[in-house]
């Protein structure tokens, strides 16, 4: 993947959407599901998520052209209870399939009970937060955990990857106009940031990477043979372990030797799993004492004196909404280097990419 | 606290609940409750968890014998769904409130619906793993989150402490005699270790804490006038956040400003929050097939090529039981220093704490 370095380019987000789903329906998406699929692609991109954005809609593409996920896939539910399901995901696209599979969790719940969603033979579903937000837009803490779609790392003391950087969110609903989000994967660093040292030739952080031999190196061309190491050494092992556990083994999904490589092979579908989870403000507590309670626990916490040389502090995922608010309004930014995939790939469907309204040195200011 | 240094010595296990019991009893914790505290507590000491064992027994039986945690508390559900409930404390044991509140969820899910419990007015639990793994006892995966009884950390570029070191556990079942159990918190280091490195005069990592400035430190002393580091910087502080406010905003209990100090304050209640959940397995798939599955990630994790100098790749929660099979049958290792403030305390009451049965050198191997 790229997108993490090189000149921003900004672009119109209606343009950007209408491309995404304009490649959607080229390779067989229904339209409604080409839409949706857009819509949260690009949300990553104006939350400035980039690595979940449409930087992976030419794998996507390329994935659904081979059949490696099926463009208009039927997804079912094939076992519930009153409060949970397991949702077949019919190899449709990820962020399809989960949107579906939380609204059955949003319906089942109904404002009064839990609701727990398991899915397999989904795919790669984008930024789990979209997800979880849908939850707390309907006033529920949203939950989403999903495996990774490639083996990045490995256990801990181990010499081969057989985990992914498993990600998962936390959504929870506040009065201030935005929901608090946790929205984390379980790497130190992206692989992408190695590659950047390893032409820089630079040495990295000794808790970025182990090389081959499971032993962590400061090389960052050794480091790209071997494998990305977990935030906070065992802590992150064993929670990278228990997301990946939690998006499959309810619901058959693949782990560790059974999953493929998003990038790699075409050829089969991932069977990629996820579990998607609510629990409703209003089974529990007052609406109006929940934001009570919530919108002071959040002047507490941007309250506190600074630390010398910051400037504000933030809440999990205001950062992104504020990002969010300016770019909806100003274009969204990417980098040319996307572009030129974006502009490669649709070229392929006679599908013309959004041209540039202006070039962005710095896209991360919010 | 102490017990993270010094000289261990062994205790026969059933001599030290019956001495934590006796002690719960002479404070006036009825008989039953005092069991399940002690047990609860007795088994984070065996597996080697001694941070939250017997070593919080002396501010345990201080805060009893305040009033500031109810000896004879009566905690009742105070809201309830089919699969939700809010379960009043009364300011009782977290042990005894927490074993309560998670055979609540256990009851209303019996096997076929999630269900999830969020407790008010309750005090710190010990250790997370205990509860979660209850669920798992009953083949079901068992989550637990809580609040800490202190402010240790600071928002992400804050220079005051408004954030406890939240600890959460997902516990999940498997046919290999344990289950699987994520039990983690989210700093980089305890703070004990700091108090070690400033007797010591030797400079810590950069990443375990900042100073009263709220800007990292190598020096302990400077690093004890400020506040401990969370793990993977603005990610941990994302995590103990939603970890502090999934624990509290369903239920009302004390977040930020409201926290009061576990140690400081005995004049007041803590209103402690927790949330717990349960997942069925049965509700989400055939039990023999989910038991397979994990089977077989269980040995493809513990399958993978060793790293230079790695003897093993243990599963979270596997060491653990480990040990804890080992010391129920030959006697629990506790640190002399904490043998002394059992004895100190016992003294209070006429108990006599027990006597060691061997002296170990290294208590952490498994």
């Amino acid at each position: 993947m790229s997108g993490e370095d090189g000149r921003h380019v900004i672009v119109e987000t209606s343009e950007l959407e209408a491309f995404c789903t304009a490649a959607y329906r080229a390779v067989g998406v229904p339209e409604a599901d080409a839409e949706l699929a857009s819509t949260s692609l690009v949300e990553a991109d104006l939350r400035g998520v980039y690595s979940h954005g449409v930087v992976r809609l030419p794998i996507y593409i390329e994935r659904l052209a081979a059949n490696a996920i099926t463009p208009a896939a039927a997804p079912k539910v094939e076992r519930q209870t009153r409060t949970t399901a397991v949702l077949d995901g019919d190899n449709g696209l990820g962020h399809v399939v989960s949107a579906r599979a939380m609204e059955i969790a949003l319906d089942m719940s109904a404002g009064e009970e839990c609701a727990f969603v398991a899915v397999n033979n989904s795919n790669h579903f984008g930024a789990a937060a979209y997800f979880a937000e849908m939850a707390a837009a309907k006033g529920a803490i949203g939950f989403a955990f999903t495996i990774g779609g490639i083996n990045h790392m490995t256990p801990w003391g181990g010499a081969d990857a057989m985990l992914g950087n498993n990600p998962f969110a936390v959504a929870l609903p506040t009065p201030l106009g935005f929901p608090i989000v946790l929205d984390m994967a379980c790497s130190v660093a992206a692989r992408g940031k190695i590659i950047v040292a390893a032409k820089d030739g630079t040495p990295i952080p000794g808790d970025w990477a182990v090389g081959p031999d499971g032993v962590p190196t400061t090389d960052p061309v050794r480091a790209l043979q071997g494998f990305v190491q977990p935030i906070a050494g065992p802590k992150g092992y064993a929670l990278t372990l228990t997301v990946g556990l939690l998006s499959t083994m309810l619901s058959g999904g693949a782990f560790g030797s059974e999953v493929t490589h998003m990038y790699d092979d075409l050829e089969r579908p991932q069977n990629i799993g996820h579990l998607f989870g609510v629990l409703p403000i209003s089974a529990f507590r007052e609406m109006d004492e929940y934001n009570a309670h919530i919108e002071k626990a959040a002047r507490d916490i941007k309250g506190v004196p600074l630390a010398t040389g910051t400037d504000e502090i933030f809440l999990p995922g205001e950062r992104e909404y504020r990002l969010k608010l300016k770019q909806r309004d100003n274009g969204v930014s990417i980098t040319s280097a996307v572009l030129e995939e974006l502009k490669a790939m649709g070229g392929n469907y006679g599908l013309k990419a959004p041209e540039p309204i202006r070039v962005e040195q710095d896209a991360s200011a919010a």
